[in-house]
């Protein structure tokens, strides 16, 4: 059986969904994101725009990442929010540098408060995004004489649930996860057992000793608490008021028609899912394009030890001197050419071998033949590119999900993880030559090659399934008969509590009741035989 | 949005997946089956034949459907087995008049013992097929010569799990379903939670109420303990005396790469699955070839009324004279045209426009724009062809899981249905017009037709979904990262029973140890006040 005839069909599939753009194509309205969020929602929006459908972006006036000026193919429906660009500034510097640096000379009970505390600062700052546009009559307007067929959202941001709702239109998610995966079970019904299945963000895997078991349940029901106190409670308070009704957020959200899932079976583990949630990981990823000239005569200046890549991502600008001298120290002592995506002051330790750069194309690097590693910071945008292309990672996890991506790449034998704070040079040195020379259980760069072939091999491409269920949802109005009732009924009724319990006392009431019998026809008997002897 | 874009798209990769056969194909052995089973499986073997792979289908000396003198593409490896065809054909027929005629007569306890003698005979019959592949020198030592890349079989027949265990290749399975779904959940790992998981043969929907769900819950139970003691407990003891080991046949089951669930969510409720199970409901429909001119004409000549196709299924083969007259003169008061696939002596009562025959193209008829209903005996063959064509039904169940099958049709208000024993001329008559007239909510030929759209509006067809995963099995030499982990957990382990009895127990211990401590406390406190009064 060859690989060839598959690869060819998938190309082939991505060909007629180019050529098959509709002349009557739909009109998406997508809701606002940030980040690594919006980076990866792009090649979707434009593969949409490549078939023929209008895409309409909610754009907030305050944006890190969203800029209304810069040239595309999108139209923008800009909105004012009621805070200045620093003020964002000013709270993702402080969330860095917390991760970064502060969190590990702090006890656990610190670190959760403070923790606590940039999220209730988190969901105020997104309920401020929710004002202008719920709270801002002109956006409002726009949106129901938009006259859109589907909303699609990355419900990282609250609110678009309610907003497809009010305007009477499909809601399709794109999400990565929610921690301990609280959306993904308490609205979307998706199932969870803790027995196999490891908590998003619990950085467990889904092999797990008794112990990590435990560790799994208990992190579900602590996020749940936490989540309920500082998440929903002011979401339903919100969302109450919008509509002048007591509402659930959670079921607000449960009405969304798809998840389409960031991730697949090559990143996460094998999981029960439900008919209405894709896995789409792997979204982004597109064959490389070839380099500038002169970085790829750099490239092939590497000869046979070939190069590493390496960049922090896209939100960690600076790191400190210190730091920088040390890695660049490291680097210097590898036999691969490095080429490292760097802001800051140029290292004194710097080697020939290693170029710094205000950015690099990352994804055209990773497909390069003469790529050996990649040291990452772990996003799922980067390890995505990495999986597709087959590359080894080092991975120096930084914030929010990167810790958790680096264990799920660890454990498929595809990455090392070094500590950004503690680790020395000879531990980047030694976990660079580890993932491209070591060839054990643990770590293999044919692990990667696996994962990159699981990763195409596929139906169809992520991007192409992505694109097939959102045209579907438009086509049908909704994926109603994708959804399970398991929507409709209460935690109790779903786990069968109230059957096991009605169950149970009949059971119970039987035997009570033969016990009964059997003691009364005893004593009948007992009675007779007395009778008898007295006679 | 325009649908057209998908269902070119569609037609243009059926048409890539033919014509990117490969010229080393895979070389596939196929485990022996029957009936309805075996029709289905042809339409994917061809398939796979005409992508360049090699197809051998183990073949019984025994068969009702399976005939190696048959012309066809497919290489035949017979085997023997020590029984007459009479032996089946008796014990069939037996099946067939205890289903369809003695039930009806019987109270619950006489079906429940009959029922579980001939599962019984069923699974001797079964083990015996098996020991002509087993213990046939012959044939294992050909089987193992014939270094087969996979192996495909519907787990109907037991033992496909050993034999590729012994062959050392990759299995799938194609089913159906079992009953209450006992192989799927216990050896497959499938979650299907009892409250809106209607167990396989329930005759439940997803949208269950209290009763319902107390019934489903105990249905499950019932079932398993039932083939606990008639199936696994002789399948284990086979097993293990081949293997020279205890050995569970369902945890031999468990080892399936694939499972190709030959339902979907047109037919069936959406419910929780895994990676490696694939719906691919509907595997061997196909559009409708022209008729044969002679029947083409009569189906014209019906004018805007239009015809009913009628057959019982391949199965049943005759119906009493008063069944068949009975049903004749309905069918002589409808309007509309009917093709009755019907072979027993010419009733009376049959009206003019009523045609009989030994044979229909039931597919090309179902296909036909002047077709308005089919009155079916609710095999899944048929039922997929209906939802295909859109085509409402009239059911009327005679064996097995057609009684299940029509009540997910009517559920989705396709269906009527009708009693084969108890209905009378006016009852079927009445049915006919229902489904071809009645616009409600419980019944409309729209709805038939929205099942039809939904049918095939999907990513690929459930052909070349399961070409795909036979291919992507046979390429990966299995399917290991589509399998959850649950598989390697003890049923306690799997539903945490112990973390939740070690969480409870640390919990009572910390409030025990915490009265403890206050009560001590509260005691020092007015030991001390008792004290201080006393001084």
């Amino acid at each position: 059986p060859s690989p060839q005839s598959s690869n060819s069909l998938s190309a082939t599939v991505l060909l007629i969904l180019c050529m098959t753009s509709s002349a009557n194509g739909g009109n998406i309205l997508v809701w606002y994101t940030e980040a690594s969020h919006w980076i990866n929602m792009k090649p979707v929006l434009e593969t949409l725009i490549d078939r023929g459908h209008q895409v309409t972006v909610l754009t907030p006036s305050v944006s890190l990442f969203m800029k209304t000026n810069e040239p595309s193919r999108f139209r923008y429906e800009p909105f004012n929010v009621s805070f200045s660009l620093e003020t964002i500034e000013a709270f993702m510097e402080e969330f860095l540098q917390f991760s970064i640096y502060e969190m590990n000379q702090m006890s656990y009970l610190q670190i959760y408060i403070r923790f606590m505390d940039m999220m209730k600062t988190n969901v105020q700052v997104s309920l401020k995004y929710l004002d202008g546009v719920m709270k801002s009559d002109t956006t409002m307007k726009k949106l129901k004489e938009g006259n859109y067929d589907l909303l699609l959202a990355d419900p990282i941001y609250p609110g678009s649930d309610l907003t497809a709702e009010i305007l009477g239109i499909p809601l399709i998610f794109s999400l990565r996860f929610s921690i301990a995966n609280n959306w993904e079970r308490l609205c979307g019904q998706l199932p969870a057992p803790p027995s196999f299945v490891p908590a998003a963000m619990s950085k467990l895997t889904d092999k797990m000793n008794f112990s990590e078991r435990v560790w799994n349940f208990v992190f579900y029901i602590l996020q749940d608490i936490v989540l309920d106190n500082v998440f929903w409670k002011e979401l339903d308070k919100y969302y109450s008021e919008v509509k002048g009704t007591p509402t659930s957020a959670c079921e607000m959200m449960s009405t969304a028609d798809i998840w389409l899932m960031r991730t697949y079976w090559d990143f996460d583990f094998p999981r029960p899912f439900l008919p209405n949630f894709k896995f789409v990981g792997g979204i982004h990823c597109r064959p490389a394009k070839p380099l500038p000239e002169d970085m790829e005569e750099f490239v092939q200046s590497s000869g046979n030890d070939g190069i590493v890549v390496f960049t922090l991502g896209s939100m960690v600008k600076n790191i400190t001197t210190e730091r920088a001298n040390m890695i660049a120290s490291a680097l210097a002592q590898i036999p691969q050419k490095v080429l490292w995506r760097y802001r800051g002051e140029k290292p004194k330790t710097l080697g020939a071998n290693t170029r710094i750069s205000d950015w690099i194309p990352q994804n055209d690097l990773l497909g390069h033949p003469k790529t050996r590693a990649f040291i990452t910071h772990g996003g799922t945008n980067g390890i995505y590119e990495a999986i597709y292309h087959g590359v080894p990672m080092v991975g120096i996890p930084m914030f929010a999900d990167q810790p958790e991506n680096l264990s799920h790449m660890k454990s498929k034998g595809a990455a090392v993880i070094v500590d950004f704070n503690s680790m020395k040079t000879e531990d980047l040195r030694d976990a660079v030559n580890t993932v491209i020379n070591e060839k054990s259980s643990k770590i293999d760069n044919e692990n990667a090659m696996r994962l990159s072939s699981m990763h195409r091999d596929r139906p169809m491409s992520a991007r192409d399934e992505a694109v097939f269920w959102i045209e579907f949802t438009m086509r049908n109005k909704g994926a109603k008969h994708l959804r399970v009732q398991a929507h409709e009924l209460t935690w109790y009724q779903y786990h069968s509590l109230d059957v096991l319990g009605f169950v149970i006392t009949v059971v119970l009431l039987l035997i009570l009741l033969s016990i009964k019998t059997c003691k009364y026809c005893f004593r009948m008997c007992c009675n007779r035989k007395r009778k008898t002897k007295a006679e």
